[in-house]
C-alpha cells in the first residue's frame, strides 16, 4: 500500500471505529440489541465505504466533522446487508472474517432485528446532523436510499439469488456487481462531493470513478478466489469454482479477467483525470484496491 | 363506525392503497423482489397509521399531495416489520389477515429482502418529495427513524420477545407497547402536523393524544382477545392466555383492563379539547379505536 493511503487509513480508521461504537452507546434501547449491533459493527474489515468518503473529501480539501458520521452510516448499512445475508435462509455463512456470524452468537431473531435497526438508524444519524444544510442531508438520504434498496444492493442481492445455477453472460453479471456493492461503493464516493457541496462537473467524474473502481473490485475479488490462499484471504481460496459460481474469470479466462481489472482501472483513473484530481488519494485507492492480495 | 370517520377511509383508504401499488410498480427492480414487497403492502388491514396522517392534515385543513407518499412511507414500515415479524425465527406465523405470510409465498430469503427494500424505500420516497420544505423532509425522517428503530419500534420487539415467559409489571408492559406500537402510530400523527407545519402547541398536544391513543389501541386489542370470536377477529381468539402472554387483562383483570382503556381514551380526548380539536375526526378515531370488535 502506498505511503499517502495508508497514513490516512492509519489515522482515519480508529476514528470511524469509535465513531460507529459511539453512536450506538448512545442509543436508549435494550442493551442486547446495542450488543447485537455493535458487535458486528466492530468486527472489521476493510472499511474500504466509509474510507473512501472521508478520502473524497480530504481531496477535495474540505472539513466537516459530520463526515465521520455519514461515513458511519455507510458502513452501517453495509453491515446490516451482511448480518442479513449470513443467515441460514440466505447465504447460512457461520464464520465472517474468522469471527462466529451475528445469528450464530446472538440468534436469529436478534440478527434480523440488529440489522433492522441499523439500516433504520443510518437514516436517522445523517437526518440530525448539525453541520450539513438540510438539502445536502435529503440529498444524501435520498441517494442512500436509493444505491441501498430494491434499485441498489437489496435489488442486486435478489438478482445474485435468481442467476445461482445459471449461465450469466458478461452484462449480466455485471448488472448483479453494479448494483450488489456498485452501488452502495459509488454512494460512499458521491458522499464526499455531496458534504463539499461539488459541482456538476466533479460529481459525474466522481461517478465515473466509483462505477469503475466498483467494478474493479469484484473482478479482484474473482481474482483472488483463484490465485489468492486461503490464509491470504482468512476465508476458503477456490469456493467459486467448486461451487460453479458466475464470475470474471469463468466467463473471460483468468487473463481475460486481469485485462478487464486494467481496463476497469484505467477507466477509473480517466474520470479523475478530467478533474485534475489524478494525483493524490483517490488514485492510491485505486492501486490498492487492483493489487491487494487479500 | 362514526359517519364523519366511515366517508374519510371511504374516500382515502383507496388512494394510499394505489399509490402504494404505483410507487412500487414504478421501482426499476427486479420482478420477483417487487411482486413480494406489493404482495404484502396489499394484503389488506386497518391501515390506521396512512389514515392518521391523513386525518391530522384535514383537521388542521391543510392540502399536500406529498401527504400521500408519506402516509405510505410509514404503512411500508409497519408492513416491513409484520413481514419480518411473521418469519419463522420470529413468531412463525403461516397466515396473516387470513392470507399464507410473505415468506410463504416467496421464500424466507426474498421475504428478509421484501423487507429491508421496504424500510429502504419508506426514507427515499420521503426525501424525493416535491412539496416539502427540505426543512419538513429532514424533520419527518428524523422521527421516522427514531420511531422505527432500536428506540422505537425494533426496541419494542426486542423487549417484548425478552418478556416472553416472565411476569411483567404494568410498567414494564406499557413501555414495550409505548415502543412496538405506540411509536410508529405516534410518528403517523406528527407527521400530520410536520406537514401542517404545525406549532409546538399543536405539536405537543398531537403527541399526548397519539401516546394514550396507542395504549387504548393495545388494551382493547388485549380485551378483544377475551371477548371477541374467532370470526370477528379474523384470527384464534384467547391465544393470549393460552400462551400465558402478559396483557392488561392478566395484570389488571378484565374489568381494571376496561377501566384503564376508558382513561386513555379520556386522556386523549384532553389533549384533543387543549388545541380545539375535540370534534371531528380525531375523536371519531379515538371512538372507533376503543369501541372496535376487531
Amino acid at each position: 500500500m502506498n505511503n499517502l493511503l495508508q497514513s490516512f487509513i492509519h489515522s482515519n480508521l480508529p476514528i470511524i471505529e469509535q465513531k460507529m461504537n459511539l453512536l450506538i452507546k448512545e442509543l436508549k434501547a435494550p442493551q442486547e440489541l446495542k450488543d447485537a449491533m455493535d458487535y458486528s459493527l466492530q468486527a472489521g474489515g476493510k472499511r474500504i465505504r466509509p474510507l473512501f468518503t472521508l478520502a473524497v473529501l480530504k481531496e477535495l480539501q474540505t472539513n466537516n466533522d459530520d463526515a465521520f458520521v455519514v461515513a458511519s452510516a455507510i458502513e452501517m448499512i453495509h453491515t446490516y446487508s451482511l448480518i442479513h445475508d449470513d443467515l441460514p435462509a440466505m447465504d447460512n455463512d457461520d464464520l465472517r472474517r474468522g469471527k462466529p456470524t451475528n445469528h450464530v452468537v446472538f440468534g436469529e431473531a436478534l440478527a434480523i432485528l440488529a440489522g433492522d435497526a441499523l439500516v433504520t438508524f443510518a437514516f436517522g444519524i445523517i437526518a440530525r446532523l448539525p453541520n450539513l444544510t438540510a438539502e445536502q442531508k435529503v440529498k444524501l438520504i435520498d441517494r442512500l436510499s436509493y444505491s441501498a434498496g430494491a434499485e441498489g444492493m437489496v435489488g442486486g442481492q435478489v438478482l445474485d439469488m435468481l442467476g445461482e445455477g445459471n449461465s450469466l453472460t458478461l452484462a449480466e453479471l455485471e448488472k448483479v456487481h453494479v448494483n450488489k456493492t456498485g452501488a452502495l461503493l459509488t454512494i460512499s464516493i458521491l458522499a464526499g462531493g455531496i458534504i463539499a457541496n461539488a459541482n456538476d462537473e466533479l460529481m459525474e467524474a466522481l461517478k465515473k470513478y466509483a462505477f469503475h473502481i466498483g467494478l474493479a473490485f469484484q473482478i479482484q475479488d474473482d481474482i483472488l478466489d483463484i490465485e489468492g490462499t486461503s490464509e491470504q484471504l482468512g476465508k476458503t481460496a477456490g469456493k467459486d469454482i467448486l461451487s460453479e459460481k458466475n464470475t470474471y474469470p469463468s466467463i473471460l479466462t483468468l487473463d481475460g479477467a486481469k485485462e478487464e481489472l486494467q481496463n476497469q482501472y484505467n477507466m477509473a483513473i480517466q474520470a479523475l483525470q478530467t478533474v485534475n484530481l489524478h494525483q493524490g488519494l483517490l488514485v492510491e485507492f485505486a492501486d490498492y484496491i487492483t493489487k491487494r492480495a487479500n
